[in-house]
């Protein structure tokens, strides 16, 4: 029985912000499953910065071809099985794609641990790999944050953020967010417990942190880059403060002319570590991570709020909406 | 018994490169010895390119007054005492400034181990702080390097890189270093040891990286900033590359406009860290590091040629030479 698929694609390049009108819709049957393949409806989508960088020749991560459906990890359910170890009705995670339906090779999908009361989207969500996990590796594992450091993280109420906020304090640090916008900073107080938020839309960054943080932060992760990773720069702990970089949103739109941190000497002067990470190369902890997020989550002290985009057809305006902001918490695509 | 002091002090202040005509010469005699001090007769002064951020109001050192000697490292004899613990005779290491005798704290100087042949000029060469002591620090403490590693070494020529090629060279990695004109790049080659030697005045830096570290470097001690920054940057090897900021001396003379590094977003690609370290922060380690230099010397291994000047009227000169990269290996005035 084919599976009509509805799946969204690049049509053309542009330099700086996609358009709408960069992406096509198109439906066409999956009729062949070919053997240790498999068909996944699509529940859920992640909707992650990195998409971006595939839609520009040139950048970091694989160009997408044109034509080609547009690259997003999410969760599904497996509705027909040609492989070993995967049946219909496994929901798994993966490169499921801008899509009602992916064809897959089981051995790019991981089949999803629902005991203990997990469910599908949350490895999409606070244990999700671009997600909770992310947030994990750079603030624990690369930043090494303790109890009693002082942490500044920005785009803070974004996915990665959100989470890095309740890790940070559940791991007993002072948490500063940077976020843009009144509701925003009221978010980062009063639903993930942020000690100080900061509006960067309506304050001077620059005073708000030196005078959150008067003895210096000990830890930044940055989602943003540009100004407030030099503004963390100028304000790190007078020693041994941690940078992880964990994205850079504010450059991905001119990736020809990425601002570089002007102040990056502070961390000769200050014998501090700014340090990048790709968060597969972290693997061997994900079992420590995971079992960290989902015990807070079943303390109540770890949530991830959702922001969900229903439709396929909203694909490309959902991903519009990562980059101008307009979300809060976890922005999320159901086909 | 007074002394008579000659010394160089700072006359005005300038954007830039200091000139000539900024410091100014004059003796006096050093009559009382408080008690708790010691008279210095300065030996020996390592002429160090941080001197240069002490002239210019605004800058990480503690800006030098108008009219106060010029701050320099150094070593030398003991010619008079008021304190216990050294007597006239004895060596010491310490801030004995650009003069020919210094009134310092006793406290303020560390008397020098000279068991083991070791000679008091090693004590700003190659087990000198700022010279073999940061070059251990960065290459070893802080950047890990091991043996197979690639590493990259810029200001190769001066005197902490050529301890950085050298005791990368003594554990086994293989050394590409930079310096500006042939006769340094066959100095790297024929005196240091280094694998390869890219000469920035004549050669194309990017293709020269990219040809001898085709895997990609593994560290990169940086004494330059500036454009070889960006460009160890994009030759970062695909995974945990670790750079170790030393110094940025193509940036000093415009501290108020430093380029900062446009690819570095390659440490968030290739799960990469760039590591700025402050030298004295890392004292527990210098027994190990000492032990190090001084084995390494007694073998053959390490030797840390030098560029002398003679006559604390030169001083300023000196300090010029250290920044057009006149000289190479360790530049030291000897008042």
């Amino acid at each position: 029985m084919p599976h009509a698929n509805r799946r969204v694609f690049i049509k053309q390049y542009r330099e700086g912000l996609p358009a709408l009108d960069d992406f096509g819709i198109e439906e066409a049957d999956i009729a062949d499953v070919p053997a240790g393949h498999v068909v996944v409806k699509v529940d859920t989508l992640s909707m992650d910065a990195w998409i971006r960088t595939t839609l520009t020749p040139g950048s970091f991560h694989e160009t997408a071809a044109l034509g080609s459906t547009i690259r997003a990890l999410g969760v599904g359910q497996v509705v027909e099985s040609a492989a070993d170890g995967l049946a219909a009705g496994d929901w798994v995670f993966g490169l499921l794609s801008a899509q009602t339906h992916a064809l897959l090779p089981a051995a790019a999908l991981t089949k999803l641990d629902l005991s203990n009361s997990l469910e599908p989207r949350d490895y999409v969500g606070p244990l999700g790999l671009t997600t909770g996990l992310t947030a994990w590796v750079g603030l624990i594992a690369v930043a090494e944050v303790h109890g009693g450091d002082t942490v500044l993280v920005s785009g803070a109420a974004g996915a990665v953020g959100s989470m890095v906020v309740q890790l940070a304090k559940a791991r007993g640090a002072r948490v500063i967010g940077i976020a843009g916008g009144p509701e925003k900073c009221r978010y980062l107080l009063e639903t993930l417990g942020a000690d100080v938020a900061i509006d960067y839309k309506n304050a001077d960054v620059a005073a708000g942190v030196a005078s959150a943080a008067p003895g210096g932060i000990d830890v930044f992760f940055d989602n943003v880059g540009g100004e407030i990773l030099d503004i963390a720069l100028e304000n790190l702990a007078p020693a041994n403060a941690r940078i992880a970089i964990c994205g850079a949103i504010s450059q991905y739109s001119d990736m020809g002319n990425v601002r570089g941190p002007a102040k990056y000497l502070r961390l000769a002067e200050r014998n501090a570590a700014m340090k990048g990470f790709v968060v597969t190369h972290h693997a061997a902890r994900f079992p420590e991570a995971k079992a960290e997020i989902a015990s807070l989550m079943e303390e109540g002290k770890v949530r991830l709020p959702e922001h969900v985009v229903d439709g396929i057809d909203n694909f490309a305006e959902a991903l519009l909406l990562l980059f101008s902001g307009g979300h809060t918490g976890n922005l999320l695509v159901r086909p």
